[in-house]
């Protein structure tokens, strides 16, 4: 297998963009991708979407999002696993150019979540979950997190403080990116304050609904020497999956999918947690950062509350966890996010996170998640 | 690249399984395959599936399927192209397989689609054309194959009872199939004077709406010669897109992505048409494989429909087209029906496929589509 690299990387603002499609939020992501990598051509594309046809009545949409692009006829592939598509796009392009098919292949998440009501959003987002045994039985997504989160709570001592603390953490790095959705500070307060979802879940423990995309392009490590840009390649790639329903779990404050990728991704590329200088990951709520870490190893099981408190995660601390402010603040377009947790690597490495930018950081690690943990995609990028 | 080969195939009846659900009716082909391919673990899993969120309102259907098979935590990975998603499934296996990432791969294909009413499987069909220009205006799925249908006629003398005849030979394959959906024969008269879908498309035109699955496992080539099987190789795989809306392309009677990615195939294989032994195609409607054969070479442009009017295309013709029955006959639950391509095909390799045997068949070539041509994959196969 080939040694792989990312040379463009591709991202515009989030938010409610309802003068946009879904074709117009994507192409002027991967544009900007396309457009930044120096290449005159791509030889193939992957995008992660979760659900474009409940969302927008839309599926087919690697092809048409080819067209609208202008780079028919190559070969481009949807993948789709929930929350994780977009992660799952990066491995694709990352497998198909480490096996030598294709040169520089770009990959890509989009998701329009805003031209549907609410309720619509909800049984969207649902989808991810287990319909048969747990939708059918009327719980939502947030819900399922709430149950973790207390879980959580009772069996380990989590406070509800230390939930909202990776809120506050999150909002105020994602106050300094121009793209985020949500780009202002919150406090503990207002967390505790804020409008309840599913006990002990309140708004501002739940990343938004967004609509937005993003993109990069990867090819041979050997070819982006010759770009005359840093050389950020991509070490190590794991994939996993769980039991999609809860009730299928020895415990649900465990996120097995999410250390079984990462030890993946770990062995792959030869390092361990106190090698990472950055790490995104899966924060959809502010319990799942919590699990995530403790099951990456960065914090022992159960301490990964304690952990945020000390401030062991923010920008200053141990590990800078979120810098871009991560799925709460910045947004959470679900295909999408995978692949913005890797534009943010890539920048954090290049060293053009302007406010942002974690000092000398050299190995980021990105964590994608699917679902409640039935599905995780972890990457480890380094500069060269 | 290593060389890949397939060494298990798995499916069983298609039709109407209202006792069944998703998961039930993916993972009765999936062990079959396993089982066949006597190995004792997979190391991943691809699955093709188009619309599982609008048909039975689950996404994440690839964690989901990895623990309802119990093969968590390996990665599982769902891919969409419309009606192709199946045959891109196989072609990510290959690719995983043929780049070392890893050994044993299963790619699968489902879908559920009698669990809807027909005008919401008309509406999850219709997400594969182009949302907002072309389903925006009203047309259904069978109106746009209409269109080309009806331009192939005007264009090159293509006659009413020449797509009449796609559908009588593809009912007669089927009646030799136990699996078909419908194994029964049809006449030139039935199929003018059953009732009208979309003119001149008539319901014996148009393959029907479809529960079902299909599996293969694929592996290194090396390792499958030590398993003491039949060695079927995947010499060729091709992927094209093309822009989905018909009013976007010069010649609405022309495949542009079929032709592109059969380029590919016969490319990488070192193959022309006149090499094929059997080759099953995309007959979504019978219009649909006058074309394809067109695009894919193996008659002259305009010349398809005059072809099976001479029998070049039956079981004893120049090239057997569609001896499983094709999607007319045998059913066409939209994501799987690329997988049960290449099932027909291994078992013809292999001399596996009983009535409908087509004598010393040693290269077989599978074309799968996804919506009015958007996109088209081209997989050649080779008996060792």
């Amino acid at each position: 297998m080939r040694d792989v690299a990312i040379i463009g990387i591709g991202m515009t603002k989030w938010g409610e963009l309802w003068e946009k499609s879904l074709r117009d939020v994507f192409v002027e992501s991967a544009l900007l991708a396309v457009e930044e990598s120096g290449v005159d051509k791509i030889d193939s594309m992957y995008i992660g979407s979760m659900s474009s046809g409940i969302f927008v009545g839309q599926e087919h949409i690697a092809s048409l999002l080819a067209d609208y692009m202008g780079v028919n006829p190559i070969p481009a592939t949807r993948v789709e696993s929930a929350c994780a598509s977009g992660g799952i796009a990066l491995r694709q392009a990352f497998i198909e150019v480490a096996s030598g098919m294709s040169d520089v292949v770009l990959a890509g998440g989009v998701e329009k979540m805003t031209d549907v009501d609410g309720y619509q959003a909800t049984y969207a987002l649902g989808t991810a979950s287990d319909q048969e045994y747990e939708g059918y039985h009327g719980i939502t997504f947030p819900g399922l997190y709430a149950l973790i989160a207390r879980a959580h709570m009772e069996k380990y001592g989590t406070t509800r403080e230390q939930l909202a603390m990776v809120a506050v953490k999150n909002h105020h790095n994602g106050s300094l990116n121009p793209l985020a959705q949500f780009p202002f500070e919150v406090t503990v307060e207002a967390v505790l304050n804020s409008v309840m979802v599913a006990d002990p879940l309140r708004i501002l423990d739940c990343s938004p609904i967004t609509d937005g995309a993003a993109a990069v392009v990867v090819c041979p490590a050997e070819m982006a020497r010759t770009l005359g840009k840093p050389v950020i390649k991509i070490t190590g790639s794991g994939h996993a999956t769980d039991a999609i329903a809860l009730s299928s779990r020895k415990d649900i404050t465990w996120l097995e999918a999410v250390y079984q990728s990462g030890k993946k991704a770990f062995d792959m590329a030869g390092k361990s947690p106190k090698d990472i200088d950055i790490i995104e990951v899966h924060d959809c709520f502010t319990i799942a950062e919590i699990c995530v870490l403790e099951a990456l190893g960065f914090f022992e099981k159960g301490k990964g509350g304690q952990a945020v408190e000390r401030g062991q995660t923010s920008m200053d601390g141990d590990i800078p966890v979120n810098p871009s402010g991560g799925l709460k603040s910045k947004g959470h377009p679900v295909g999408a996010t995978g692949i913005a947790q890797i534009v943010e690597a890539v920048k954090q490495l290049r060293g053009e996170a302007e406010k942002r930018q974690v000092k000398d950081a050299r190995i980021a690690m990105t964590q994608n998640m699917g679902g409640s943990g039935g599905s995780s995609v972890v990457h480890i990028l380094e500069r060269e």
